[in-house]
């Protein structure tokens, strides 16, 4: 392919966010694209997906990884088309999965490659969510810390969300009975109607949240699988069960409320545990999950909902509208067109 | 043995407790003793032991087991003297441990007691520590839950008390480097000289806990046993390393700090997990225990402290003395004289 004139637009992190996280934190750049050199390959990015989890990642403050450096390409999941290729694993014309981060065109040795991915065994830009990282981890999370058994009752904070949905779904398809908790009446809808959930609560609107929780789990709470923590989840641990499991997957939840009631008495009374959970310990097999998705999602078992935008330059902002909650699903960046098709 | 005209104490539950608890809570009442019936026998109470964990057992509040009822003879773990029997499996002169309560003669068709006890193979009152639920909660909770591995480093809580004691001594046996968190420095010292802990740290005089924790624990905090929850956890739960285990095992110190900083990004930065502990779920294996804290007790491996008060009408007042944390060792109440001893 000729690469002449092509030009990449990048996004890079240009500050770290203080209580918010603004498009103002990130800057826009463009170069020339570059021909790979020998053992690269060049990626033209289709679709990234924006992670709740990039909140973290772009904060100087102790997280599971160094934070996405000062003047660097932001970090992001991507698929893309290889388009010239002086690799011998990568061939022209094929997809791949990989973080190659917020930019159009990327230069890999393959070193930020997860996999290649098969075109028509699902639609492409699954890869980024049900068969992607929110995929493996309520896959693994749920199945690895939460255990549940068939008859058992899993309640899932942000349960519409890409990881929840997900995770509702798999405790449905384990025999478990599901109750979501989300944050607006049209998301416990989805919860209801297109996750299967067994029970759905809008925790914005419960005058007593901790009463519609009890009252919705007669039996108590066997798994917590929870993607927020903060007051959302200070309803639910009351009503924990005997030998209860609570997958601790996010905190998002807790940035306004960094102190509240103690959980030490509900996990000793109950013999409960409460454990921390990130996908990148189970990354070596992620395989053995996406298999098993991927046949869920064949058979029709697993239903989804994306929020695509198009264009990288938009990135930033659907950023921050996605971190206000303000999405409708799994929040995707088109940023270019899917192989035969016209952007 | 000719019981006319023997007279028993007894101390009942009289009152519900408020915030505290106060010796008006109980009231000591007197009674013939009884000949025992077909099936049944009699022992004189020995030693009484004094739990904090009483606290929860008056208390009609959520609990691992329902509460004392009001007018019953108060719960506690007891060793005592066979006097009288008709039970095939008791004869007169043979020792027991269980829990037959406050009281200084109790009747009993067997299934109120633990075990028959060996006389000589340690000190009668042992059986109510090292060799009793203490000794059991740290051994179970300490290796079932904390799971330590030589070389990690242990932190303990109410370092000092009747079981922290014997945890920090058995992660020592464990090959684990101990740091002890105590509430004097009188006890900071029985830390270090007595329990072989290798650092020590009053939390009431540190003006800094939490910096305190993290110098003692350049490597961080590979196992937590928490005695106490609350501030003292406060200072620890930022100092965990990657994979730790809390084992929750007591939350007295939460009384009057019912809210507190969430722990949820520290357990899953580090992938740790906070686990209840209650030593009944595994008092089924409490032989396997007893037989190992024997052994490193006549080893000289363990070592322990004993506040020892004359008399069961005293008992109410030393429950509350212990409460108040103004105790010097395991609190046990000597009921009656031990065989071969005068009163």
């Amino acid at each position: 392919m000729n690469l002449q004139g092509v030009m990449s637009r990048e996004i890079v992190l240009a500050a770290r966010p203080g209580p918010a996280v603004t498009p103002a934190l990130f800057e826009l750049r463009e170069s020339a694209v570059e021909q790979p050199g020998d053992g690269q390959f060049l990626v033209r990015v289709i679709y990234l997906s924006l992670e709740p989890a990039m909140r973290g990642w772009i904060a100087d403050a102790p997280n599971y990884q160094d934070p996405v450096p000062l003047g660097a390409v932001m970090t992001g999941f991507t698929v893309g088309e290889v388009m010239a290729s002086r690799h011998p694993d990568y061939a022209v014309g094929g997809l791949v999965a990989g973080r190659q981060g917020w930019q159009e065109w990327a230069l890999s040795d393959g070193s930020d490659i997860e996999r290649k991915v098969e075109p028509g065994a699902a639609p492409l830009s699954c890869h980024l969510h049900v068969l992607g990282i929110n995929g493996i981890t309520a896959f693994f999370g749920l199945r690895e810390v939460g255990r549940p058994k068939a008859g058992e009752t899993v309640v899932v904070s942000t349960a519409a969300g890409s990881v929840g949905s997900i995770v509702g779904q798999i405790a449905k398809i384990e025999g478990c009975r599901t109750v979501g908790l989300t944050g607006s009446d049209e998301k416990a809808a989805h919860c209801r109607e297109l996750f299967g959930y067994d029970h759905a609560i809008n925790y914005k609107t419960e005058t007593d949240l901790a009463a519609a929780v009890a009252a919705a789990c007669p039996q108590g709470v066997d798994v917590y699988f929870d993607n927020v923590g903060g007051p959302v989840s200070d309803a639910v641990m009351p009503a924990l069960a005997l030998g209860a499991r609570v997958v601790v997957c996010g905190t998002m939840g807790m940035g306004a409320s960094p102190e509240g009631p103690r959980y030490n008495r509900h996990i000793l009374v109950n013999r409960a545990s409460m454990q921390g959970f990130l996908v990148f310990d189970h990354w070596h097999r992620r395989d053995e999950a996406v298999r098993q998705l991927e046949s869920w999602l064949a058979d029709g078992r697993i239903a989804y909902l994306e929020d695509i935008t198009d264009g990288l330059d938009k990135a930033p902002e659907t950023l921050c509208r996605m971190l206000a909650g303000d999405n409708r699903g799994k929040t995707l960046i088109r940023v270019g067109p899917e192989p035969g098709k016209s952007a």
